[in-house]
């Protein structure tokens, strides 16, 4: 296997020191920035994930801040979502698209203020997009990417190691809601969220400098915890159905191909509103099982319905827990629905496949 | 030194099966797509670069065409280079800015037609921000990444090579300009461009099913010429001051400071004419040379005068021709004109070093 080569255009975290010595085995990028894959190698991390506590370097989940006069009209010009209800502890999931209504990331927006929005992003330069519409239409708003490093409490454990550095008030922040504590005199917004669903806390570590004291006070406290560096882990993730940009959904697809049509019910002029109510669709994701032994799934594999065409695969991997391979794909939503069975064409040849009803987790 | 993880997200190129077979051993990620840094090594490589030709896989150059009524429009809207010089079979290099001057990218951009503009784009998303200028202001344009993959021959020997493949019409194409010319009946636009100074090709490959083709074509003809699959190479582009986005230039610099003011001479409104007009500017883009022994410059080094910050390193290596550590660095331009004797700051210390009159290439 190939390795990767350090640059600057690859940035490193305020927690690098700590995943390097951590003994990270494998990385991918993520936004521009080192996101660690697997350090002891994905089954044993994804039991450990399942069973104690991990700490997980995420700041490739960089921040786009918007803050300005215009912040909450811009947020509502970009937000297929009805940002009305989005309370000011609140994280928004937000498929975000253009104006043909093609997905251009799928981020976690706060509104910190009146005038101040931070959209958490997915791997893709969405700060553009939003810089683009903003510098078009003249705007009075300043958008750039602060120095605020997500680290993330994964697994089972993560609220009672979180209550030993951030005290009890942590055990009381509700799903996808958070509140500002305090880190060695700094507040820090603590969000109940992850993406993974073994429960955990994400961290917005405001100043690099923050980032190593943080990571090392976290391992000191959960050393009886069996606390452990980890990541992102691909099993857990497939079997729980969290999709990822860029592998699973593109600008190719709508939020109504991605399956996330509840988040589309903002009553504002968004600028895809038109065309998104216009397209019509025919595919939607959906989870698959795979026969058989299956390689690295590093490419779209086809699906056949009696011999046709019928969508692709785009995230699989081989499940401990529930002793098959486990699959996200794309298929036709009329002729594919759960239950069917279909053939699917990895670089390895053909493999049985069956649609299912609902993800694993 | 840790592996990279396959994924769709990072994507093969039409050339993959190539590279794996000539035995790539690095990547790094450029515009979420694979691309090898090593081969048989640095030096090797760069050795065999200077002397033969090597057939680069650089499919992560991605195209954003923009194509329709308002497609001038736009691009005029976009590009601080005045692109009324800008002829049909000629490629521009553009260093695409924000609203504020900040640089956003800095493709090669050519014009297909009246109605349709390509942008080889460096690596950030900026078709994100064409996409959101284009959207907020409806334009009537489409704006897509095609089926387009640049495929590289570097080196002395490229000429003939070309030859061999497309015919002597290849020799009668200038530098930065382009013809269209057919392979396997199909045509395609060949520049005379890369990113060496070691003189070559681009070929920009119509369609993922001619990548292979093309590849072993070219690989087949230059046995005799020492062919061998490369791709950019750190030491010679340090050496020849090619700057690398993302490396040596960000959104915090403008033009100026990239030193690129010679194409800045747009007559028209574009949209970060003004503030770039008022932004002052202090520091700008030198080559200098550093005593010792350096790691892998994987982080900004700051650069001291007279203990005094005065600014950073973003790339070194060590070059074997010239016999000293090569490298860019952005510094104070009053303080730090060519001769100067400075400090640099590495992971592993303090350094000595020269800023140079001009790059080494």
């Amino acid at each position: 296997m190939a390795t990767i080569t350090p640059s600057i255009r690859i940035r490193r975290t305020p927690f690098s020191p700590g995943v390097e010595k951590a003994g990270v085995k494998s990385y991918t990028v993520y936004n521009h920035t080192l996101l660690a894959t697997e350090f002891d190698n994905y089954v044993e991390d994804y039991h450990h994930l399942k069973r104690d506590v991990q700490i997980w370097d995420v700041a490739c989940e960089k921040q786009v801040r918007i803050q300005g006069f215009d912040a909450e009209k811009l947020m509502k010009l970009l937000s297929p979502r009805d940002l009305t209800k989005l309370h000011q502890d609140q994280c928004f999931y937000i498929p975000m698209i253009d104006k043909n209504g093609g997905m251009l990331n799928d981020p976690v927006a706060i509104k910190i203020g009146i005038n101040e929005y931070w959209v958490s992003i997915a791997d893709s330069d969405y700060l553009l997009y939003i810089l683009g519409v903003a510098d078009a239409l003249k705007l009075n708003v300043t958008i750039d990417e602060p120095d605020i490093s997500p680290l993330a409490v994964q697994g089972p454990k993560s609220e009672d190691l979180m209550a030993r550095v951030f005290g009890n008030e942590v055990r009381s922040i509700k799903f996808f809601r958070y509140k500002k504590l305090l880190f060695e005199g700094r507040k820090m917004i603590v969000a109940r969220s992850g993406y993974s669903k073994q429960s955990g806390f994400e961290i917005y570590v405001d100043g690099f400098e923050y980032g190593m004291p943080l990571w090392d006070k976290l391992m000191n406290a959960g050393r009886d915890l069996n606390v452990r560096a980890g990541c992102p882990n691909l099993i857990e993730r497939i079997e729980s159905g969290l999709l990822s940009y860029g592998n699973d959904v593109t600008r190719e697809h709508t939020p109504f191909e991605a399956g996330l049509s509840k988040y589309v019910d903002s009553k504002e002029e968004f600028l895809g509103k038109l065309n998104l109510q216009k397209r019509s669709f025919n595919k939607i994701i959906r989870p698959i099982e795979i026969d058989g032994e299956i390689p690295s799934c590093d490419r779209h594999w086809p699906v056949f319905l009696n011999g046709k065409r019928t969508g692709i695969i785009t995230s699989a991997v081989y499940s401990p827990d529930f002793n098959c391979n486990v699959a996200i794909g794309m298929v036709d939503i009329e002729k594919a629905p759960a239950g069917t069975q279909i053939e699917v064409e990895t670089q390895n040849g053909f493999h049985k496949a069956q649609v299912n009803s609902q993800f694993w987790n």
